[in-house]
């Protein structure tokens, strides 16, 4: 049947997520814009997150997790969300987030003992590297150009990846390379693990962008007859495809989960100030212009968490999802922005300024809009699959 | 927990209802202006709806109907939405679903045997007569200035009314009268049954709107020194204000339902006809400034639905649900709105006109914004409990 | 230089055209969705405002108009359109305006005093045939299908039209037909001037549509082995498209200064009924949910008239000011369609009634967003020539 | 008359400006967020416009500027504002541009000599101090706290400034304070110019923003029993409120002027992007979803150019032009921030970075819909003023 209860169990966890946030994050966030924590302070955080019992609610139990549903990870991560220091803390940002799940379905043991393992114990961080600068694979997967060569040993990459978040100082990479030719481009790529100290591998530079909150940035990273052997395939040779997908739909949503969780808290301050704040003889609140927009982002942010929570019941059954998460990850990025966006207006100069972490927010969601699928993409796969089942078009 | 199954049993009505409508009632559309079906054809309808039993989800069983929760509910009347006769038909159609439902809740067996008996059968219509043309009444129920004096064989009613949707023709009407003085105006109301024959009501006339397809139109009733006795007080005296709370959430859910039906219906059309129709060496669907618009309505029609679900979850469960009722009704309205706009759009010169349905649900459902609360009434309900929960206003 | 200097004359006649709609033609507004005049009621205002000196802004003064240049008549058509009647009784509605303009340009002496006069005059009514049902000739004008065949008396014309505008009652039709195959389809067709009497053609019904202000309506029109002489041809042969670009520009133009004056009398309308109003303790133009409404459209008002007055300063250097006239005609729709729609809203229950004419206006207006090209072909249009202009693409 | 013409002189002008920021500001561009030019790099650039007789368009003959009317400043400040530094290179920049008006309109010859010819010439900098923190002066200047109290030898002011843009640095500030009660609070405050060394003022801190690319930044300034004399009053007691007014419409304007320049150039570099970049077998500007942005980017472009140069006029003629230069500044600013918005979607990874300008873009635009009068406020204003011309409201 149709229900939107809550465990007691999962609100029990959410509160206690939140108190943490509170009590923990809050007083270390720098709302300036001074980067990513270090990896001391995510090793503090983490600690304190496993003694809190919140850490890892979409790990196995055997890594240290909780090893909840997406419908409970969607309650969690958003009350994570409320600080951008919060997914890092109970080891629920992306891209490690991620790769995590797509190691678990993918990988054999060995990977799970030599990847997983430190990652889901947040001792290492990962990055996914599939995108490539023109005329490479962006939005369109079919582009990609970096290629796997077979070899007497294993395999010989070769290409250059971008935008590759979390390259700096992560332990490895799982990269992205087409290992057989296909008319369509849609089929024949692999993914290979490759490890930081692999000689083939380099971290070019970091190219700065607008958001400057992912521990290891955004990255061009080199593959330059980089050798890797047959064990460090993951999955099946050209099964690359695939696999994206796989781990796209769920990475997708707890994108998703996370950024709720920012416009919620970014939400609550324009809140708070408008019903402080006076102006031309009344309080903000009590001003409809502020009020209204207020009100519009109560009720996106409310369709944006139903959107959520029903693609992650979804995922609980075992679906795929496509159609759904591509829905929910077009309106909660584009809902998400707006939230902070008039979270910002309303709180005005002080909005703009890096006194409260609005600005911040500003910055680090508006990227949403377009990493991982930009609305575009969304909105034409959509629109296709909307006439497909209309039976109208090929 | 959070479940989005729709029960086999209620999936199976739906499917029913869908195919009753397709069948029976896409015929009968005149999709000109030509106004509300005529009392036969909705007699006969009725009929055939019984027969397939799908007639009353939301009626007692003693009166013939299926006793369907809310959740259930909202999936059947958005099927039978789906043809502006389709709530006819089943017999849940605005105001005479609403007045059922108060009815229920607050009328005496005796009336329940008089008035809600003949509703519920379908054999009369009714009215709900509350809002008054300015300064009285519109928006802002604590305007109410027709009053009800106390005499001694009754209540003598006095004032005018207007836009009573279903007044002509209607066997009687629930009038909302002052019955006590307040200083807020937010007491003091009290509620009558006030029967077609008696002398002291008329309907002054009909008002011309865009829309056209309620039976018995939209009306201006005048009550002139109306006499009732006591047994036609609906409820208790003074408590007016309350039931009228009691009959709007779920009175504008169901208006969510059916409308939502509308725009899923003008989004199959516009689907439809952007899948055959060529321009400029493509078919439209292969247009993205076609497609995106459908990809939009696809997302938004989907976080209707959730929203209406949801509240319905929370009306089953005994709540009151204001605040999320209000968040759906004006996410609801204004979506299902530029739902219609979009079909009408991407259907160009043939979506404004009368050869299908468009231009008739541009009309018809443009009002909804405004009827039942405009959205910026709900709006500024949305914000003060917004503030309110935030403990920073009074 | 760079002014904005509306002439001492021409201020002058916009105030008598402002007095002449205030007093002649609103007493005579029926609001209701009774349609349009009837032919003696056009001729009694015209008669009118011939006697008052504001007749045929945009005609020649040999007959009997003003022959204002396009920024005057942009000034004037304002001021006349804030009645539907307006521009009829200085006749200078749509599609008659936009004949005159094309008989003028490309008439020969002969058509001028056969066609032109009684039109200019006022006598008689014409329609332009131009689009056509799928797969015919609809946006995309080279999808042309009605064919003229060469004959030794003339030509005969063969094909099916529909919303043509005006064609019921229509001395005569100016009909694009086919007379040249062409790759690509955008060449090849000839304008020919068909008399209503010509067994040939038939209205074969009139199309009922959301709007229904507009005199001989929207029809369905049938071409069958129509047979004209030589001097039937408009122009020269072959050259239809170029002429129908001819026409474009202007009438659309014209369009949208009559809109615009549709949509200053909606905001007119809402800002009094506001400025009266009361609720929740307040006037409505006290509530900023209702006034930041109205501020957008003074805002958006003032963009739309700026930039119909720039593109007719372009049309008044002998420009064509395709660029544009596309953009204009995509704003002022989108504007006006949002003014009225907020003034709708504004109003309130009274908005959607016929006792004020707002419910006709939003009925009337919402098709000028397909009209004369629809939003999303003029965005094609505005798009492809930015990238043309950015030397970026063929 | 109604004229768009761009006088020769001017056009010729703007070409030079339009060719200097290619030639001689793009090189110096760091787009990632560096922050604002040195001094050295900003004397450096003023020397070069000097010599390429594009310095101070706006200024006075007699201070080397070229004393052009405002809708010739329009045009060159837009094609200034391309790149961040033009406007710091023709010495055209917020707030010393504004503060150079309001010392010409209100300043002693002798204030002139002090005051504006350094600041003309571009050897110093200077700041307006208005803006107080919450209680004080904000949107609502009426809540002015800052108080200057008459003492023996001239005043002593007290109170303490926040977001004083430039103030890092400046050599002096134009610091508005209370000197005389006033039950509105709209009356009776006085400027006063405030060297930098003076010790009554301190710079306390610098307001890190999510926009910096303004020298001297945005400051906390504390003004502690801070002396001047009688000579530092600008204007006459009491009169500050007024003079604001004066500054503030044209002020207001070339704001709009500058950004708009900045969003022209983010939409070339997003139309150039799309003709470049292929995704999904076409390039971007092959895609509408892609196309139909910048259409709209396209439109809203001219509107807001429009709105900027009928204001001007309006100025240009003497008038306050208080309800167009609002409109304006609500109108642009919006529309500039979604024209920037929209190159950062369309350029995807690459417009959230800082190889290319537009992540810089959106960081110093987004403020804009804030400072110089948050667009609610402006909407307030446009409100009022259009009840109050509709003789409905006091």
């Amino acid at each position: 049947m149709i229900e939107f209860e809550i465990p007691q169990d999962v609100r029990a966890l959410r509160d206690r997520v939140r108190a943490f946030v509170d009590r923990e994050l809050l007083p270390l966030e720098v709302t300036g814009g001074a980067g990513p924590p270090d990896p001391e302070t995510i090793a503090a955080v983490r600690a304190k997150a496993r003694a809190a019992g919140i850490y890892g609610p979409h790990l196995p139990r055997r890594y240290g997790g909780l090893e909840l549903d997406w419908r409970s990870i969607a309650v969690v991560f958003e009350a994570a969300g409320r600080s951008l220091l919060g997914p890092l803390a109970i080891n629920g940002a992306a891209p490690d987030e991620g790769n995590m799940h797509l190691l678990r379905e993918v990988g054999t043991a060995e990977q799970h003992e030599r990847y997983l393992k430190p990652l889901a114990e947040g001792t290492v961080r990962s990055c996914f590297a599939m995108t490539e600068p023109p005329p490479g694979a962006g939005s369109d997967p079919s582009m990609l150009r970096t290629r796997a060569r077979k070899t007497a040993e294993g395999w010989s990459i070769h290409g250059k990846k971008w935008f590759i978040s979390g390259a700096e100082g992560a332990a490895f990479a799982i990269c992205m390379a087409r290992t057989s030719d296909d008319p369509t481009g849609r089929r024949g790529a692999t993914m290979f693990l490759v490890d930081a100290d692999n000689p083939g591998m380099k971290v070019e530079r970091r190219i700065e962008t607008l958001d400057h909150m992912t521990p290891g940035g955004h990255c061009v990273v080199m593959f330059e007859e980089c050798q890797v052997d047959d064990a460090a395939m993951l999955g099946e040779v050209d099964e690359g495809f695939r696999y994206a997908q796989l781990r796209l739909a769920p990475a997708r949503l707890t994108h998703c989960m996370r950024w709720l969780g920012v416009a919620t808290r970014a939400h609550e301050i324009a809140v708070g100030y408008a019903a402080e704040r006076t102006a031309f003889g009344r309080r903000l609140s009590e001003h409809q212009g502020v009020a209204f927009q207020l009100a519009d982002t109560e009720i996106e942010l409310h369709a944006a968490r139903l959107m959520i929570w029903h693609t992650a019941w979804l995922l609980d059954r075992g679906e795929r999802a496509r159609h759904e998460s591509s829905m929910a990850k077009t309106f909660v990025a584009e809902a998400v922005f707006r939230a902070v966006d008039r979270a910002v207006q309303v709180c005005g100069s002080l909005g703009v300024s890096n006194d409260i972490p609005l600005a911040t927010f500003l910055r680090e969601s508006r990227p949403f809009r377009i990493y991982d699928g930009p609305s575009e993409v969304h909105r034409m796969a959509i629109a296709a699959r909307l006439f497909r089942r209309s039976g109208s078009v090929a």
